[in-house]
């Protein structure tokens, strides 16, 4: 079992030469590859902090539009501490255009902002736009704090991205970490799925850095209405985010927050 | 041409409500697809922030070993905006079994840490370890508030990572910005590439955000003897740093810093 931290001697530095320099301890985050296989065939590696690795395949191939429920997968197996093998279920199969095209450095599909967003349309299966859930600014500021303290292996590193999926009356659901804030989303997505859980109506999801468009096609595919993120979304995050009604905040930290979309699911500010 | 920054209303709120919120006229950092086609053929899709494209597109080449120098390539020409179609030199060609294997997700080969180093070191043709380079830690220490001021983007947005590559006298010799991390660096090894600096020997690479093996294993690639990053490296990260003789420093703010790696490039605090 490979960990989520390891240790290293570090040499600290100070500019100018003060105390508290010299050798130390120091606790990295671990990152390793993780492949994930679909029937014992190479699909994709991941840079990845080891841990909830079968939500993290799972959540990658809901991510692709690949599976949508639990029936849609037989088993999801750790054949060795990086692979997991991944056997889908009766009549599942994986889009051959989308293993050329999609799974290339990053799960765009078209050419301009336009074609990736139609493409992401096109695979997601819930509508967010519908969804009637309101939260307050008061629970949204509270969010970034409660995330920090879910954070374990963040307070010892300081290397990790986290996700956190809250409900509108502030109950934390879950929260995942990663060095890679897709990776942390996708064990989100995968957690959600496996337990019968999707789609996420009524749901926040919390990023601790920005908001990519990346993370808001995640967040729309696991039909979760609000997307917030402590630091800026992307152009593209929020023209997504606009064109499929889901509520985008951004640089929500400090008591503060930017509502880029969906501004009629926040009630009046307390 | 497609812009850097996109305008946006958005509505600020503040908890408890006060001064300054309300709707108001905000930029973001631009968010596309750039695919990358090798004789018309695409190859990957990368999400990230339009200028550049063509170093871009010849750091991603160079970063994935498929070529080293700018003979290697006959021409680079954006065919759309979003399109970048590279023309090899006579006799590159690309492996085949990169296209399978590589190009998933991240750029890790193996299933392991071990793996992914090792044919990381395989790919890279400058050896680092026998840099000669001494930089001291005040000139670090300064590093971080020149390439901020370098950030024309950021400054505006506040969503964009950055890559600066540094001579070891704080000779600013470039700056790249990208919404994704891995982009600014290959828009920087491209530009290297292109104008015949490779290797970036005695040079100091500096990112905005945190290093990954991804970012160590293109530092080795361009034959860059210290990668510098404003927050926290990985394990893998680390570890490459470590195998390859290349000096490692994380949580390079306020005057201080952690050296990871090859401490021996740096002169006695001043």
């Amino acid at each position: 079992m490979t960990g989520r931290t390891a240790r290293r001697r570090v040499l600290q530095v100070r500019v100018p030469a003060g105390p508290g320099g010299g050798s130390r301890a120091d606790l990295l985050a671990v990152e390793e590859p993780l492949e994930i296989r679909v029937g014992g065939e190479p699909l994709a590696v991941t840079m990845r902090t080891p841990g909830d690795d079968i939500d993290l395949a799972a959540g990658f191939l809901a991510s692709e539009g690949i599976i949508a429920s639990p029936s849609d997968v037989t088993s999801i197996k750790m054949c060795d501490d990086n692979v997991a093998d991944v056997t889908l279920g009766a009549g599942i199969v994986l889009p051959a255009a989308r293993l050329r095209r999609n799974f290339v450095t990053s799960s765009a599909c078209g050419v301009c902002g336009k074609d990736s967003i139609d493409a992401i349309r096109v695979r997601a299966s819930y509508d967010v736009s519908t969804d009637p859930v309101q939260v307050s600014p008061g629970l949204l500021a509270s969010l970034p704090d409660r995330l920090r303290e879910a954070q374990r292996v963040f307070a010892r590193t300081g290397g990790l991205h986290a996700a956190g999926i809250f409900t509108a009356d502030a109950a934390l659901l879950a929260v995942r970490e990663d060095v890679g804030r897709h990776n942390a989303v996708d064990k989100i997505v995968g957690w959600a799925l496996r337990g019968q859980r999707l789609p996420l109506a009524g749901c926040v999801l919390l990023v601790s850095g920005r908001a990519s468009f990346e993370l808001a096609q995640k967040a729309l595919v696991a039909g979760i209405p609000v997307l917030a993120a402590v630091s800026a979304p992307s152009s593209l995050a929020a023209e997504l985010a606009e064109e499929s009604g889901m509520t985008l905040i951004g640089f929500l930290r400090g008591g503060s927050m930017n509502v880029y979309t969906g501004a009629r699911r926040l009630t009046a500010a307390d």
